[in-house]
């Protein structure tokens, strides 16, 4: 069957070349973030489960995890958490499977709990900073898990499968829902350096530039009007490493030099930094300052939820197409708002990178209907923006070939999902 | 002081003009809407409250509703829901104000679960559907609410207007994040089809044609290729109101000539139209419909959360730029997030309304800066779309006198707010 | 098969005629009768509901309701709830029957929901009172159900019943746990006042003389010491109908008079009484009194929990054998904590009315084994208090043949339950 | 100031010596005592707290935890909890303290979540029974806590305590409520050996005699008749340690013997022994035996509430007086639930320890009046069951005297409970 997609010419000024630009990543510890990863990690954990028991990854649909914002009090050396963060994972899956010889029972409740936990292990978990403050963000935020069994449609949808293509060869598990995905490549200098740098602070930073009384809650805004690029960044200070407004004046100061020489690494740009911007810096008063216990801003009342932070690539760009899906904690395997989204990307990079310098902008737009096969898309958009009519002409073809390659192949983004392989946020 | 305000030219083909366009709006009754409607509703009740008790707006972030839905059985003729729907507002608010001569302590979690009532009440209570079914959204629903006081940090950063600028007369509250908003004007014709058709589902076909079996969850797709625009609605059918898998068939049938109908009043565009897509219309088993007891999908599991569905203009359109913001629960005084994607869409339009056909697009993104006055963006962009660069020069001056005047008068917008005046979703 | 059924002579001074007795009883407005009502009308409607359906009362057992306090500030003449309370029902219950020709699910978390209601609609629901207020207790209480669906082995148990009795045509439902019901009879002086009293505070002080200051929050606690009886009764005033402190301590004046008049109906013991003990009378502080919006103190802080409060008679009563079971919520079925309590009361009262005055006091222990029929209890004990051994020699044989008569006739005690005849609280 | 103590004759046959007995005690694991023991956990980490913050133990009263149960699939040799438990501690606590000098803020959610892992780390963890499931019931059983603030007015009360005794030197600090605490002495060989052998199933049984099979959960009921003690308890088995339904049954059989064992060192009675008597030992299938994966029952349904089980002496006895007070979570301070309970205890055992066999049995209640001194109670019962009048003329001096003295030196108490040194359960 021939899909439907569209390669069109995107005539116009690319958004790098544009006047102005705005981009933002909320990094890993940003509750928003935080809420995202957790809400994957189930997903994935519950997909590995479903195809470890069963043979393949059953309904389920996780993706409105709640990160509730705790209360604490930080102060310059110390200070104490008062009231734990909560989360509550959110969402339905599949607990019972009825297989030809036997009915499995799936712990869900239990696996959402036991794999918020890893998560937060994995990556809050400091042991030295559990000892200074005596708090663990692994062990004593509180997690809890409501997880019902799935609206029973989507379940009926979902089973329809083998029904509707007895005799046909190819993919057709059916669309969950009508949504579309979005995605574009080349990443501008600007969305490579806002991604670049809130990796690098939650990275070399701390791990080779030994600032460790920087936190895990770092968000990254960039505004760039011309060649002058403006980088706001808030970052959530560690208190306990921190013996005074003077001292943490000097790690934000610290920060900055090491954010600038980065930066300087990563463009020729010119480049302003801002840190920390709402602190008051002729204060000697801790609640002035961006200070906490955890390094996380959720510790005292920065809330959280699934699919309000960074799209598919890890960023959000109000000058670029952007999809509202939430993709993190959606099953990757009949969930079009996850799929679209990752697969719009991978379509976007791949036209870019063969292209080169011929193509300067790829977008594309994947919709979905329910109950339709998922790797036949209703429409599918691509818009090149080249430097002319010749190029897009050039172009064109492959573009459709490749985004043909891609839907065709649909069924491997689930594996890839599953295995980790595929970042959502 | 001077505004930073770039007004630039977008020298492109118009979404209008394009090859390829997506709209979706999901409606009054979709969960993610109906999580907006109830946290916009609790913070427009805080703000009353506050007002009324002190005299002015206090800090409160209460945009992170969760909606969980239910279990029910729907069949031909009735049903039953089996586990009501769950709904948890959260955020933060300040429960306890100190003024000069008293304290005051706010009701707040009371005022939550009474303002979510009085929500659904207004928009969902159909007393004729409570009497055939037994079920009342607005009484049987369960409402919960956790509402913390807040960070201690936005608290902070919500009383130290007064002090930063003593001696000057205007607007000095500060922002209270690093955010941005995004706008853009005039409506296309497929985003007008759009949201008209969902306020025509939801509105004259029950109240002038009498196709009552609808119900109010109702979710319009449209994707555009050249001139041919096809609808995608879902619309969840009431059970009670049906009596058979071909009454329902029936009732799709009546929907679609309504909404073909409409569809050639508002446009000369050739239109599709498919509803319920996933039914399996050869089946007579109600599983295979989308049927009801509510007309609601979150009587059985479909879950919603603030910020997932509608921008403040009411749609999601990936050709459009958008922001990730949940402005719904937002407070209206220092939450750029709200503020500014509300203002940027003022902007765009009075823009649009003033040059008429001379500009086919234009775009606005305000972009804040935590601390900083919210008059004061540290950037915003307008871009106009125009017939010619001629047009261009001649609309630039007078864009950047509207988009000055808008933020000098940011401070009226929160009272349009509060008093319900502003749509955010 | 005969029952093992032991009438033992108990050779003591009866109670009422002892120096000392303590008698408590916790009104309709308690939070601990509160939660008792709510976990027995949850049972009582699941059992319809169970026999609507399916023709038998399934296994359930709710009997873990809390009621847990909300905030109010309280003035005179006002005042408000600023946290509502919250009601959680807690415990299992079966939620799907597979029926030899279909499949029927029960909406048992909506039934907890509206059953709550309705029982606080019932008990608490005063027009007046919530248009004096803004507060209704039946409808701003936030109700919340978490229902599991019960233990594997005690829904085994259960559904053993016809297996293990097949040719058996007696009663044979196993108990579902090992446990044991007391009962006494009859009530001493002290014991009639205290229930009478608390009867007369919520019933006709209100309805007759007209005193609607005084709330259902009732709690009466005698200490007989001799002829004298003490009575320390707390009963929460109503805010909006008490202008001042000097109308408060006019209104606990007149409910006194009311109570002693009372009194002196019931007993011709002398009668000492106390109201509202830990009011500060020199105050005109409305914090020093015992004041409520809603007459109920968790409006406030009082928790309450089921089986925490009066045993199946109404009473407390450290002078009387007692049982610590909580009967309201459990089954009325299989469940011995509630059969066996009661049963072992009617048991007692039957005995002691037959035998008037020659039977000073009967007290009944009835001990289930899991697993074995409920009509077979491991040990039947009835003591008789009698004047002398020859009275007791008398009775003893009827004695015997009244447990016997009760015992053989349990089943008839699941259908008194379910029509809400018999009292467990 | 003189006490209001009354010392009667209890002319009656002791308990000992009557026809019919019953005793009860729930273990350590069961979901009754472990609510218990959470609760009190909590209430001592509380008490640490405050001292260690402002010297003194502050208002709380955290006597209403629920466990409520799990859902599992226990199978010989393994299983899995597929729902973890769900821990909810309730109740209130003052959370800040306005000294002099500063304001301090108490960590109280947090320290409820810890106290309560550190607790179930501290009974229940056994790394090799983690290793062998995979489940832990320190970490892996979700917890999480909802403390409010306390009703307005008992934190009144707690306060008034300097303000009205100003010129008084003894205690006065006022009873919180109107209640009682009762107490008896000797135990019963019936009443030792139930809670001996409690404590010897979760003691030697799995320490010295290496029966690591057999769970914490253990209820033991005895029935006596005459000299006859038939002795029913339930013991929940651990499935990764039992291969079979025979090694099940085998392993019954070596506890019956222990048992068996100990209760002839303990008691000269005959003594009958049957565990776990739903059974259904012809059967193969595990559902059919009392088989668990953690050795706890409440992995699968079963719930438990604070004040439901043991009373303060650890058994359940409707042959004596008893309390419907729940004593663990209360503050050991003004909560007369609590403090005349255990002190009712003290005062019956030292005249019993005193008396030797010249009093049969002591039983003593105190009834307090809300806002009256603790030390002060409105009226102290002793009750002696003497070997005839004369040994009863003997000792009511000294009994009145025993009583007094702990009436007086009530204050030290608080300290005993603080420190652990008194059990509740």
């Amino acid at each position: 069957m021939k899909r439907n997609i569209v390669v069109s010419w995107l005539d116009r000024v690319p958004v790098a070349m544009g006047e102005v630009e705005l981009v933002e990543r909320k990094g890993i510890g940003h509750p928003d973030s935080l809420a995202d990863g957790l809400a994957e990690a189930f997903s994935r954990s519950l997909c590995q489960l479903y195809v470890d028991e069963v043979g393949e990854v059953l309904h389920h649909n996780v993706d409105q995890s709640e990160v509730s914002g705790g209360q604490s009090e930080a102060v310059f050396g110390g200070g104490k958490v008062l009231e734990p963060p909560y989360i509550l994972l959110l969402g339905r899956a599949v607990d019972e499977a009825i297989t030809p010889d036997r009915r499995v029972r799936f712990p869900v409740r239990d696996l959402a709990v036991r794999t918020a936990r890893s998560y937060l292990w994995e990556h809050f978990h400091d042991p030295s900073l559990v000892s200074e403050t005596g708090f663990s963000v692994a062990e004593d935020v509180i997690v809890d898990a409501k997880v019902g069994k799935g609206s029973q449609d989507l379940i009926q949808n979902f089973r329809r499968t083998a029904q509707r293509c007895p005799t046909d060869h190819r993919t057709c598990r059916p669309a969950n829902d009508t949504s579309f995905g979005v995605g574009f490549a080349p990443l501008t200098e600007t969305e490579q350096l806002v991604y670049e740098m809130e990796r690098f602070i939650n990275g070399d930073v701390k791990t080779k530039h030994g600032l460790t009384a920087t936190g895990c809650d770092v968000k990254v805004m960039a505004s760039r009007r011309g060649k002058k690029i403006d980088l706001t960044i808030a970052c959530a200070m560690i208190s306990s490493r921190i013996a005074s407004a003077a001292e943490y004046r000097n790690v934000v100061a610290q920060l900055h030099d090491l954010c600038q020489e980065k930066a300087a690494e990563l463009t020729d740009s010119e480049i302003g930094i801002v840190i920390n911007h709402a602190d008051n810096t002729a204060s000697e008063d801790p609640s002035d300052y961006y200070l906490t216990i955890t390094g996380l801003s959720l510790e005292n009342g920065d809330d959280g939820s699934v699919g309000r932070g960074n799209r598919v690539n890890g960023l959000i760009t109000p000058f670029r197409p952007m999809s509202m899906e939430a993709a993190a904690g959606k099953n990757p395997v009949t969930h079009v708002g996850k799929l679209y989204n990752v697969l719009a990307n991978q379509i976007a990079t791949q036209i870019a990178d063969e292209a080169g310098s011929e193509v300067f902008e790829v977008q594309v737009r994947l919709l979905s209907q329910i109950g339709s096969p998922i790797d036949l898309p209703a429409l599918a958009s691509v818009e090149l923006c080249t430097r002319d009519e010749a190029a897009f002409r050039r172009w064109q073809p492959r573009a459709k070939e490749i985004a043909d390659g891609f839907l065709e192949g649909i069924e491997s983004l689930t594996d890839q999902i599953v295995k980790g392989r595929v970042g959502v946020f």
